[in-house]
Formats: C-alpha cells, sequence, structure tokens
C-alpha cells in the first residue's frame, strides 16, 4: 500500500471556519482512503464540529492550538509572536516532516510569511509564487505569480514558468504545458522593463515550452495553460476574473427577472446554465499552492465552503504522488 | 447660436474601414446638427461609401490623404514619415485649429504618438493618458491609464487622478466623482513601489474625491468613478474585462443550446438578456479619449463598427462645449 498523505487544516482559518473547514476535511478523508487529516485548532471547538460527520476514525486527528491569527493582523509579526496558532503550529508540522502539506483559508500574508520562514524555500528558489488554477472556457490555467511579494525579477519569472510547467504537467494532466508571459501585447518588443527582460530569458529557456506573449483578453479563452507575471499583475488578472464574472452573473439574473417572458426562460435554462457556470467558478479548482517550499502550503479563499477545502486536500495526494518537490529540486540544480 | 464642433475622423482606420466608419460619421450628423466632420481618407473609396447615404451635406466634407498608416507599423517612424496619412493629415488639422477633436480605429501607437508629436500636450501634462469608459453593474468608470507609456511615476497618476475627475464631472456628468488607485489591497500600505508612493499624493489633493484603494475585484461592481493605475496594469484590467465577459457569454450560450429543454428557455430570455448585456459592453460608450492634448484625440477599439463611431464623434460635443481642456489647464496651473 502507498503511503498515507498527511495534511494539516487550518480549522480556524477563513470567514466559515470552524464548520465549513471541518465539513470538508470529513468529505475529504470520506472520498479518498490516502490522506489523513490533521484539524489544527481549538480542540472543544473542533470536536464539536466533528460529532456531527461519521467518517474513518484512523484518518482524522485533532492537533491543539489555542491561538488564532486574525486576517488584519501584521502578518510577519503575528507568525513570530503567536506560536501556538493554528498557522504557526501546522507550519512547523509540515516543516518537521510529520505532515505533508498545510492547508488554510486564513490570512494570505501569515500563510505566504509562514511558508517562506518558517516551511522554507527549496534551495535556489527565489521567490515561492502563490499559483491559483483559474478556468477557461475549455479547461484551466495556472496562474502565477499572485502572492504578495510584487515587483518580481526577471529570473524569477522563468522560475515561475518552470515551476509551473512541473505543477500542470504532473499534477494537472497538461503534457508539455504552453508557457505564456501576461503581456499588453503580442509582439516580443512590447510591455514593460520586467517583461521585456524576462522575455529573451523564457524564450532561451529548454526546459519549458514558451508560446510567448498573452495579452489579458486571451487568458479567458485559455491561451496558456502556464500564465507568468509578477504579483501585482497576477492579484489584476484574478480579481478581475471573479469581480467580472460575479458582476455579469449578477446582471444576467437581473435581466432574467425583468419580463414575465423572460422568467419563464429562466425557469428552463437554469439548470444548464448552472451546469456551465460551475465551470467557469474559481472555487471548484481547491486552493492555490504556494510553490517552491520545503512541502506543499495551499491557500484557499477566505470565504471557501466545504467543497473548496475538500479539493485543497485532496490535490495534495497528487502533488505528494507524482513527487512535484523532487521535480522542482531537480528543475533548480540544472539552473546551476 | 452655438459654434459647430469639428471632428476629424479617420476614414482609413480599423478593421470596417472604410464602409463602419463613414456610415458611423453618417449617423453622428443625422443625429446632432452640432458637430461637422471631416473625413479623411482617400477621396474615392470614402466617396463611393457616403454616395450610400443621405446627410446635410454641409455637415460633412471629404479631406484627400493618399497614405494609410497600417496596424504593425513602428509608430514613431510611421508618423515622422507619412505626412500624407490620415493620421497625420488629421493630427495636423487639430493642431491648427481647423478641427477640434479626431476620432481614429487605426493603428493605437501612431494615435498616441501623434497626438504628443503632433497635437501636443497642454503645458504641465507630464503624460497624456488614454482614458476608457468601462462598464461596471450600476453605471460607468473612467480607467486611466490604458496607453503604451508603461512605467509610471507618481506624480503621473496624480495628474491622471485630476484629468479623469474633470471629464468624469463634466462629460460624464458624475458630479464629485470618487477616485480609486487600483491596488492589491484595500489598506493605505498595501501595493508595489508606485501605489505606496501615489497613495499619499492622492489622500492630499484636495481637488479630487479620494475614495483610497480600489482591488480588481470590485472594479466591475462600481467601486470608483475615476480609477487610476500605470498604463500596464490598465491595460490589464480593460482586457480581462473584455476577455472575460466574451468568454462567458461564450460559455451561456453553449450551455443554452445544451438540451431542448434550455434551447426553449433561451428564445424567452433572449430579448431581456440582449438589453442587459449591451449595457456591459465596451462598444457602447464611444471610444477613449487621450487626454491632456491641445485638442482632443479619441482612439476607438480598431474592430469598431458605425455605432462606436458614431458615440465617439457624438462625444467630442460635450468635450468641447464643457471645455474640458480649459478646465485640465487650471487644474495643471494649480499644480505650479
Amino acid at each position: 500500500m502507498a503511503e498515507m498523505v498527511n495534511v494539516a487544516v487550518d480549522a480556524m482559518g477563513g470567514d466559515n471556519a470552524p464548520g465549513e473547514v471541518v465539513k470538508g476535511a470529513v468529505d475529504a478523508v470520506n472520498a479518498d482512503r490516502r490522506v489523513k487529516v490533521f484539524l489544527v485548532g481549538r480542540e472543544p471547538v473542533i470536536k464539536e464540529e466533528l460529532n456531527k460527520y461519521t467518517y474513518p476514525p484512523e484518518q482524522m486527528e485533532i492537533v491543539h492550538a489555542e491561538d488564532v491569527i486574525e486576517t488584519g493582523e501584521p502578518p510577519v509579526m503575528a507568525i513570530r509572536r503567536k506560536k501556538d496558532s493554528s498557522i504557526v503550529k501546522s507550519m512547523y508540522m509540515v516543516k518537521n516532516g510529520e505532515c505533508d502539506a498545510f492547508v488554510s483559508a486564513g490570512s494570505t500574508g501569515a500563510v505566504l510569511v509562514g511558508g517562506q520562514v518558517i516551511v522554507g524555500r527549496i534551495k535556489g528558489v527565489e521567490r515561492p509564487p502563490l499559483a491559483p488554477v483559474i478556468p477557461h472556457v475549455s479547461g484551466v490555467s495556472l496562474l502565477l505569480d499572485c502572492g504578495a511579494n510584487v515587483d518580481a525579477r526577471p529570473s524569477q519569472l522563468l522560475q515561475f514558468a518552470k515551476m509551473g510547467s512541473v505543477y500542470m504537467e504532473s499534477v494537472i494532466g497538461i503534457q508539455n504545458p504552453r508557457v505564456g508571459l501576461v503581456n499588453i501585447g503580442a509582439e516580443e518588443e512590447k510591455g514593460n522593463a520586467l517583461t521585456k527582460e524576462a522575455y529573451p530569458l523564457l524564450k532561451n529557456c529548454p526546459e519549458i515550452n514558451f508560446v510567448g506573449n498573452v495579452e489579458a483578453r486571451d487568458i479567458p479563452m485559455g491561451a496558456a495553460d502556464v500564465l507568468v507575471c509578477e504579483a501585482f499583475v497576477g492579484n489584476v488578472v484574478l480579481k478581475m476574473l471573479e469581480g467580472v464574472s460575479g458582476a455579469l452573473i449578477q446582471k444576467i439574473k437581473a435581466g432574467m427577472m425583468s419580463s414575465l417572458r423572460s422568467k419563464i426562460g429562466a425557469l428552463l435554462v437554469k439548470p444548464a446554465l448552472k451546469q456551465t457556470l460551475k465551470g467557469f467558478s474559481t472555487e471548484e479548482y481547491g486552493g492555490a499552492p504556494l510553490l517552491g517550499l520545503n512541502g506543499l502550503v495551499v491557500k484557499t479563499h477566505g470565504s471557501s465552503k466545504a467543497i473548496e477545502i475538500r479539493n485543497s486536500v485532496l490535490q495534495c495526494i497528487a502533488f505528494k504522488e507524482q513527487k512535484i518537490n523532487q521535480k522542482i529540486k531537480e528543475q533548480m540544480v540544472l539552473e546551476d
């Protein structure tokens, strides 16, 4: 039998903790025998939630942590001071090898800082990118970096491309993934100082399948499997995707309710539409891995429901079994 | 009677020239007695198109220009060499005061370069931003800069905010428009070097109504009337808006065609939906003005149809009658 995949889950993180987080963890262990979840946080409240469900007991464990890092807290300070918080305790479990991965819907800043400071970077990785999977019309792309570290260097964009390619190939199963540089024009000479310097680095790298610049307009059409950019741009891409989808769906619902005729039509199209739009929701794909660390850290939306926690836990299985970090290490060694 | 508003229109610019451009110009003069259009380009083809329509002859004039600047040409070179092109000739008509404004669906690069080099900047304006009006759920915002000049300075963002406020108040009619800084977090200290420096400049400027940082997610919800950012970010915001809308509508159409039930529903919701989505299309609002020049230059989509040309020509009326450039000049004088 294969080794178990041990995943620490931040039971106190996110707007819907601990209820939805515990439910998502239960759903995950019920869905796959290969995963064991360590629910980290205040034992009494976790226990109360767990009592609502049935699940294989050998796949679930509570690890008590008294403190909680709030979303508004300055991350560096919080990580340093709150040693008995669910985030810090989970990070140490990954660092010490007790767990393979950590999933949190809590403070993005604290997760990013904790990942770097406690779990630590793979040797050679300049900056660990936060890499959400985003939907496009006919599949998904990996967008990196969406983290808190803005103003990246060109060499970092190249590393993002390599790590992203490994992830897309091994976890999502896309052979020879197409790497695109997010830019404001298709031609090689377009862009700002960063993209102009990054372009030749990407073009001349034999380990990736670089397809050139990708304009933001073509991202939702699936112009590349791996999209590299610095974190400010990545954040704008991700948030526009969420914002425009949300706004448009709101408009469409209002439009459908505007007359009796359209109301009847709405009833008829609803099931088909719901199915279609599900594929275009960022929540369907689990959280965003922070790549390039000595272990896996996954950040999910602050508003995560059980489905996103479940999917995030389950994605840790492929990450471990496909030996992603081993492959990233090999890429970094090639650089030397 | 008020003075006529004279608008030069690039009859050769864009994917649908001259047909749609001429049609849009005709629609504009038929819609408003206050505007006169100068169709600039190859006389024989323009004449042929014009012959299809009726319009008040005193509101339409053809100005022959032999050359055409193609979209792929390096802009600086094209502006310098093609003196008899529709773009260069029109720009000189604005510079010389024969026209108040110039509308083009042609090469963005050539229009941006020509605007700065030929028409020239208002004294004190560091950089003229390209400022499209973009839709949100309950109205429109002005997004600036979306031009070709990336890597802006903080002082330029402040100028964008002032010019954008004048435009939104006087042309779009929004009193005391809310100015937002496009950023990756709501808190003052968030962002990159540029936004961190720009924030206090915006906050301490008494002439604008600064409402703080705006995350991309909230742009489609209408979080601000004037959105300031450097051009790379502006381009990503604009293109994501177009791309996500397009992709989502494609998915929705496919979803509606997926079963007999949903097909029937689609027929019923179609009219209401069409009306709703029209308000969310970037083409409904005319082109993007290039602000801060000694005259008005409006860039429309390369794929412009007649409706966009028409709306772009008509927006020149408010621009002149509301004395936008006089107001921008006053703002720049205040800076000294």
